[in-house]
């Protein structure tokens, strides 16, 4: 994994990282890595994936942005003319890896994720502006002003009917950022179709099951009852069909019949901090391709 | 643990293990040592748990046999009256340690689990005495007959309605061994609920998913259809709803996206394998005890 | 597991928790559990451990507070008749689950473990009362008073030959709150043998491998010059012998040939934060009962 | 992953498989990829390692045979061109994946492992010509030769220093074969220096522990004495400094208190099984590239 990821950056691990997704067919790495030869591109890291399933072909690359004698918007305006041979269905994003991404949290009254990726922010290891935080309840402000970030508070009325107007509201204290990633750490509550679709592919969020086991509320509770023998977390993209969106990553930790529901909480909270800043962290560095109701994870 | 499970008994290895069961109040457990400590009784495993869910006290306790100046028969005898004492609703068990347990395997066409099984068997790591393999299919009865086990072959028809007679005849193959287990390694055939109730508490199944995800068929496939990004394989008792009966082990193993379906079932095979052999193991050392639809394992 | 441990306690949740380790023979369960239930003792977790290596009897046992008639102190002082029964060398704690542990952390720059704890603690997942923060830098002050916490800066001179004035003076500000716990939450430095001794038995520290291999300095590097497909992390006792003390837990997690160390030490802190955290509240909970260089471990 | 590795070919599966490592610079994925695009062959699986602490470049590509006008021999001779021009110290292979590889098992007594791997050849999950099983204890000669497998007996004398001759008649045994892979299925012997550097590259072998812990004789027995918390496998090439050879996999399991020596090597076993059959599946689909004393395992 590129080094660039672990927050003791220098100069010269900036990269320029390439993603794209076409139609396989024979030629196209020799195209894309001919393309960045001419340009002078270091290759650290180049991951592809042909998927036999849908035809697809995946790939992420990243060059050393020193080995390139130019900047990144002229990169990509060159680049563009390659995407184009790869034909009409062609997907490609290219980033300078020195841009920090801008992120907002969506929070609740539950912590932990909150508290566990200001620290990963704080320390350096997730490359990630946190630009506001917005909570339903104010539980979580004291915490996050700590940290000198932003919060808004915008109450939910009790009647699920009546909530249009609070999302409206935090769609704009979302959206002023222009946000590359909406983190639901732990918000507690489903997004209206119309703003699922907005945030497409950059709403993220933590599930406390291992999807697609226990959907919806108090999945612990549904875990105990079952008497399952592992717990577990889903970080997946936020689509209108509740939890079952691209799934970016999961984990598991083992119970046993002496683990009440107080026990699966607290035990499933580390699951869920780990789950959400890998995701997190892989769809900030371009590691996360989205294809249908799947993901491409290059990790 | 104990090193009876081992296949490295001695003499002095030998153990007289008692589980019980019964509503949970003060007293049970100096009950019980108070009674084992006078029939001599020196203590190598004991294990408790008080489910303070459906008010419930469970104990697993091994004895050497050594230690006792009687043989199990008369310590059950004795048992029993301790046992009347903790209220009609108690159940409890009291096994000598020395003596194998009857096993029946059924199988289909898949092999790995029945080759996992009887080399465990042979190796002396699984205490069973593996009375005879019921197949659907020929495919395993040269595997089956190498280890000088009987093999029975009882064809089924294509038509499901029509199954009743076969599953007649298998019930009457598993029947006259008695067994303790009667264990589907991968039979691929749903019970009828008669005989799930006739062989309640000892037929045990390997389901190939992370229960309860993927119930039914072909749940490698819907976990590749789905995206997860572990697969999982439970092993559970058997009961009329299907894949739905109380848990006694899981496991699970990473996939990514690149594995498709058919290296899901390869790498799944391992997982399923241990998640048997494991289940199937307490089992027979009488360290798992049902209470509803959920187990205590005393591993 | 005790919902104790849960931060969600109730009045009827305390708990009396007993550990005991004495040479093993027969009798001993029936005569503990006949004093429990003497006093009216209603047991909510029982755990016993014969170890057949060295002949000794390990046991914990928890009952609720409200059923027995009196206090932690009364009990105390009946159960020593008990124990003395049990014969001179028996070692044994009674304890009041709704008394908060004393903690002290000594800490040196890398802040990830204490953020964890003090995380942990505030949510009142850790049953710690967190005394104070002793530094041999400042870089962690404004985290910890953050967090209303005291933090001692105790400068360390660079020749190691001169550092036992500093020690004494880190001896001094700990033993003021004369802590059950002294966390060395990545202290870096080695403690001198007296302080070992002195703090026998409470003084955890977290090492980034999975001891034994790669004791001493810069783990992570030895890690990645081995190629190892697995690094780990070790909680543990901390003896005059350097890393080798017993051990509590250990934790590992994978990594592949594109790890470097960078990457190795972002991956590590997870696994320290875990295993700490596990270690230091099994700890804390009275769940660890150290014999020789080993221990037994009720979690 | 290959579906060339589950057991289900079809012609069409058949790959060209290129590994290649040399020197770092820019334009060699340009300059490979070329070479295969120009020869028609659609890139199936492209895996690349750019290691920073060497400056060495390695890379694995699959292409589907059928896409390629020509055999291996043709493709291999061509790619010589493009080989030559990355540099007098590149190390290259290609191997057609429709080639099963010879492979030689040195065995002792004990047969977990031995098992594991004919029930996975046999099941054609490992894409292995099992040649020859040599022993130097006859217990595994039955198990071998029902598989249709030859048996080769060859005493050790008791004394280390007269071993010479029957490891010279082990090397005879085995290089008759010309085998890919040696497997030191548990062999329990420590091959003489000149035979490692003669099956350099070639000799695999799983060793009980989690290497750099636990070298040499009786590991399980050093975990006990050290009270650790899990146990673990290595499968690494041999070499002749005693379990310091390339690490290709590892994997570990939890133990505890309760668990005596005997508990671990039951455990244990389990994880050797996986841990040898993982690794020998990767280097047989010509997935390990060794460099100096670390591998590169592309799985």
């Amino acid at each position: 994994m590129s080094s660039a990821s672990t927050g003791h950056e220098i100069a010269d691990d900036r990269r320029y990282v390439l993603t794209l997704g076409c139609p396989d067919r024979t030629g196209i790495v020799a195209r894309i890595s001919a393309f960045l030869a001419d340009v002078g591109g270091w290759i650290v890291e180049a991951a592809y994936h042909a998927d036999s399933d849908t035809g697809w072909f995946f790939t992420r690359q990243a060059v050393r942005a020193s080995s390139v004698g130019f900047g990144v918007d002229e990169l990509r305006s060159r680049f563009a003319e390659v995407a184009a041979e790869l034909g009409p269905d062609t997907e490609w994003t290219l980033h300078d890896s020195g841009a920090r991404k801008r992120v907002v949290l969506l929070v609740s009254k539950e912590g932990h994720c909150l508290h566990d990726l200001l620290g990963r922010a704080a320390g350096g290891e997730l490359p990630a502006d946190i630009r506001a935080v917005v909570g339903n309840h104010r539980d979580l402000e004291d915490v996050t002003r700590r940290h000198g970030i932003d919060f808004h508070h915008v109450p939910f009325p009790k009647d699920p009917a009546e909530r249009g107007p609070a999302f409206e509201e935090v769609r704009e204290l979302v959206d002023v950022h222009d946000p590359h990633a909406v983190v639901l750490a732990r918000f507690m509550q489903v997004l209206p179709a119309p703003l699922c679709d907005h945030w497409a592919g950059r709403a993220i969020n933590i599930h406390h099951s291992f999807l697609p086991s226990f959907v919806g509320a108090r999945p612990y509770h549904q875990a105990f009852a079952r008497g399952v023998k592992l717990i577990g977390a889903t970080c997946h993209y936020v689509t209108p069909e509740l939890d079952a969106g691209p799934i970016i990553e999961q984990d598991v930790i083992r119970v046993d019949h002496a683990d009440e529901v107080a026990d699966m909480v607290r035990q499933g909270r580390d699951i869920e901090k780990l789950t959400l800043a890998r995701g997190l962290r892989w769809h900030l560095e371009d590691r996360v391709l989205v294809h249908g109701r799947k993901t491409v994870v290059f990790s």
